[in-house]
C-alpha cells in the first residue's frame, strides 16, 4: 500500500421518501438561494422535480431553475449555469437527476467562483473552491454523488475531459433506490457497467500488497453480479436496486481504491467513443473493457486469475493461469451481454474508419501527452489495436 | 436494507511519517489550544509523543498534555481532563494513542462544552456538541479513529457504557503502519479480535436483502484471516500492518453496516469481564463470540452457514445446514485461539461464581432495561448459559 490522505465528507440519506428532505439538507449546508439543475424527460414527469421544489419552498429558500442537462453533458450548458448562477447571486447548486446531470453541476459550481474559464479545471487544474453543491441521484452508475469528480464534453473540439478536487464533493447526497425503479433496463444496464468499470479501473494496479482494497472491489463485483440480474428481471425490485446504489456509491468515493496505483485507460479510450458518437458511456464502456483486459492480461496474468476465481467463480488451472485469467475476462463479457449491453462497434454504432482519429485523440488530444493508462501505459498505436479488438 | 443515514467526515492521512504533520492538521481543524492526551509507556518511549509536540510547536500551537490513560479508560481521568480542558482554555483534543486514549479524548471532548454530567451520554444521551478531536492511532483495534463512538468504565460501580453521537467523530485521524509494528504480540492479537468482533456484530442481522454490505463485511473478515497470520510470524510486516489498519477502520465507521439491524451482544457480554478482570476488550471478546454465536446459532443457521462457506472456506453441507455453520464458528475459534487468544474463563482469568452477577448487569444494570443483543433479544439467564459456555 502506498500513503494517501482519504477525506469524504459527504452526507447520504438513503431509503423511501428521502427527498422530501431536500430543503431541510440545503438549509443545513448553507444555501439559500439555489440552482436547481436537472435534465429533463423523466424526472420532470415523474413528479421528483416538483417535490423537490416543494422542499425547498417548505423551508423558505429561493431557487432558480436550469434544465436541459443531455447525456455526455457539454460546456454550452455550465457557461450558461455560471451566468445564471453569477446574475441571480447563487449560493449552492442542487442537481437533480443523474451522472451527467451531477457532472454538470459540478462544473457550473466550481466555474461559478472561478475568474478564468471553468475548462482548466478539465485540463488538469485541482478544484479546490466551488459552490456547495447537493444531488437527488436518480441512477445508480457515475458515482458521482459521492466522488470529488466531474466528466464534460467541450464542444469546441468535442473533448471529452475529467477535473477533480475536493470543491466537487457534494455536501449532501440523497439515495432513494425507488426513484431509480422507473430507469428504462437499458439505461439500468449501462449504469451497472459504469460500477463495474469503476471497480475494474482501480482493481487494475500495480501497487503489491493491498488485500484491504482488493477485497473490497471484489465484494462490490459480486454485489453488483448478484443484483443486477434481480432487477433487469424486476425493475421494481426495490431491494436490488438498494444494493446496487450503496455499492456504487462505494465503488466510486475510493475508500476500496485508496493507497495504490489505478488503471483509468477503459475510461479514456471509451470517453473518445461517447463524445464522438454520443452513445451512453456505460454502453461504451461495455465494449471497450474486454478489449482492454485482453490487450492487457500478458501485464499481469495473476491478477486477472485473481478477479476470474474470486470474483466470477472461475476455477483456478494451475498449470495454465493464462487460461484461468481469460476464462474471466470472458465471464465478464458474457455477464455484460446477458443484461444487454452492446459487444463491438457495430452494436455501438462506432465505425472502424475513426479509430485512428479516436485513438490520436485519447493521446495527443488536449491536456494529453502521448499515453494513457496506469497500469500499462498504452501509446496510441495501443490504443488503434485496442479499438480494432472491437471490432 | 432499511433507510439511513451516513456521515463520516473524518479527514484520514495514512502511511509511513505522517504524524509529523499533525500540526498541520490541528490547525486546519481549528486548533489553536490543543490538549495532548496519551497513555505512557510506549507512546513516551519510542519517541512518538515527542515528535507530535514538536509538529505542534513547529505550528505554532499551544498545548498541555494529560497522561495516564489505561486500557479499559475510566471516568476518573475523564473528570480531570474536562476540568483541565475548562481552566487552560483548550479548544482542541488530540489524542496520541489506541482506542483507549482515544475514547477517553472523546469522553473529554463532550464533557468539556456540555453543563452536565458526561456520564449522561453513556446512558444514552446522543453527542451532538464536543471540542473538535483528532487522533493519532498506535493500534489497529478499536476503530474509534473513524466512529462516533466511546465506551468508558465509570468507577462508582464499574459499568462499561458507551456513547454515540455525530461530535464524536474525529476530524482528523493519522494512521502510519510503522506506529504499529512496535506493538507486543498478545495487543496485536487482542486489536486483531477486536476488529472481527466488529465485523460480526454488524454481520449478525434479521435485516434481508443485505448483499452489498455483507459482501462488504465479508471482505473485510477475508482480509484479517489473511493478514492477520503475517504480522504474528513478524511484527514488523509493514504491509500486512497497513492492510489490517485500514480494513479496522472500515470495520467500525459503519459504511459495511448501514441500513441493516446490527447484534452487539458480544460486546456488552465483553464488557462486564473486562469492567470486573480488567482483562483486554479483544481476550474478552474471543472467549465470549464463539460462546454467543453457538448459542444464537439455531435463530438463524443459514446466516452462519453464509459466513462459514464465504469467509472461512467451509464446505456447504447441504444435506445439514447447521453443520457448515457450526463448522464456522469453529474455524472462528480455531483462528483466534491460532493468534494466541484465551478460548475460556480460565485462560481470562474469569471466576464460574461471578456469572450472575455479570449478568445482572450486563441485563440489569446502568441504563440497560432488562436484555441486550439486537439479532437475538437475550435476558439475563441466556447470558448466564452463554457465560457458562465459556467455562
Amino acid at each position: 500500500m502506498d500513503n494517501f490522505t482519504f477525506y469524504a465528507p459527504t452526507y447520504f440519506a438513503f431509503g423511501r421518501d428521502t427527498e422530501q428532505d431536500t430543503g431541510k439538507y440545503v438549509r443545513r449546508f448553507g444555501g439559500s438561494k439555489v440552482l436547481v439543475h436537472f435534465g429533463g424527460g423523466s424526472v420532470v414527469r415523474s413528479g421528483l422535480l416538483d417535490r423537490v421544489k416543494k422542499s425547498l419552498e417548505g423551508e423558505g429558500i429561493a431557487y432558480v431553475e436550469l434544465g436541459g442537462v443531455k447525456p455526455n453533458p457539454r460546456s454550452g450548458l455550465v457557461y450558461e449555469g455560471i451566468e445564471l448562477c453569477r446574475r441571480e447571486g447563487v449560493d449552492f447548486v442542487l442537481a437533480v437527476g443523474g451522472g451527467s446531470t451531477i457532472d454538470s453541476a459540478k462544473a457550473i459550481a466550481a466555474g461559478a467562483v472561478y475568474d478564468g474559464d471553468f475548462w482548466d479545471y478539465y485540463q488538469g487544474k485541482l478544484v479546490e473552491h466551488a459552490l456547495p453543491l447537493g444531488t437527488v441521484l436518480t441512477i445508480a452508475a457515475a458515482g458521482s454523488e459521492g466522488s470529488p469528480d466531474s466528466v464534460i464534453t467541450h464542444e469546441n473540439g468535442m473533448f471529452k475531459r475529467g477535473a477533480t478536487g475536493e470543491g466537487l464533493r457534494p455536501k449532501f447526497t440523497i439515495l432513494n433506490p425507488a426513484l431509480t425503479q422507473t430507469l428504462p433496463p437499458y439505461q439500468t444496464a449501462c449504469g451497472v457497467t459504469d460500477i463495474m468499470a469503476h471497480l475494474y479501473e482501480r482493481y487494475l494496479t500495480n501497487t503489491t500488497d493491498v488485500e484491504c482494497t482488493d477485497r473490497m472491489i471484489e465484494a462490490l463485483m459480486l454485489t453488483m453480479i448478484n443484483e443486477a440480474p434481480k432487477v433487469m428481471a424486476d425493475p421494481n425490485d426495490y431491494q436490488a436496486r438498494a444494493n446496487i446504489l450503496w455499492a456504487g456509491m462505494m465503488a466510486h468515493n475510493n475508500s476500496c481504491g485508496v493507497g495504490r496505483s489505478q488503471d483509468w485507460a477503459s475510461h479514456d479510450i471509451e470517453h473518445e467513443l461517447s463524445a464522438v458518437y454520443d452513445c451512453a458511456h456505460g454502453a461504451g464502456l461495455a465494449v471497450v473493457m474486454p478489449a482492454v483486459f485482453t490487450y492487457n492480461m500478458q501485464h499481469n496474468v495473476m491478477r486477472f486469475a485473481q478477479a476470474a476465481v474470486r470474483v466470477w467463480g472461475c476455477e483456478m488451472d494451475f498449470a495454465h493461469p493464462e487460461r484461468t485469467a481469460k476464462a474471466g475476462i470472458e465471464a465478464l463479457r458474457s455477464f455484460l451481454i446477458s443484461i444487454g449491453m452492446p459487444k463491438n462497434f457495430a452494436e455501438l454504432g462506432a465505425k472502424e474508419e475513426d479509430i485512428e482519429k479516436m485513438a490520436h485523440s485519447a493521446c495527443h488530444g488536449d491536456a494529453r501527452t502521448g499515453s494513457i493508462g496506469g497500469f500499462v501505459s498504452l501509446n496510441q498505436q495501443d490504443v488503434e489495436n485496442i479499438y480494432r479488438l472491437m471490432l
